[in-house]
């Protein structure tokens, strides 16, 4: 399902930057639960948190769906 | 703003189609009211939503956000 595999390739790419969880979420400005939720597909998320994500890690919307 | 962008977008590839709002809404099992505000940027969408409207369009996520 889409979540999960969303959930997944974010964690694929936080942990590519070596940031943790914490702090990952602290320096995009999201709560750490919500944050961790999402990692692991359990959020509908928006498309204005999954910008958000995708700013912080640096990468395009297209390129954060890459083979999805 | 991102979903001014994707509304847009979604418009742009829906409206090549050939298919109204209505009758793609209809297809793709979404409230034609909610998907018209959806093309007018007006809902902070969901990833299932989205996914649901790529599916729609025949396209993938990625091809969905390609250039915004």
């Amino acid at each position: 399902m889409i979540r999960e595999q969303l959930g997944q390739r974010i964690k694929e790419l936080r942990n590519a930057t070596g940031l943790s969880q914490e702090r990952f979420a602290l320096q995009i400005g999201m709560d750490r639960t919500y944050f961790a939720s999402v990692e692991a597909g359990r959020r509908n998320i928006s498309i204005c948190n999954i910008k958000k994500i995708a700013d912080g890690l640096g990468i395009s919307l297209s390129d954060l769906f890459k083979d999805l």
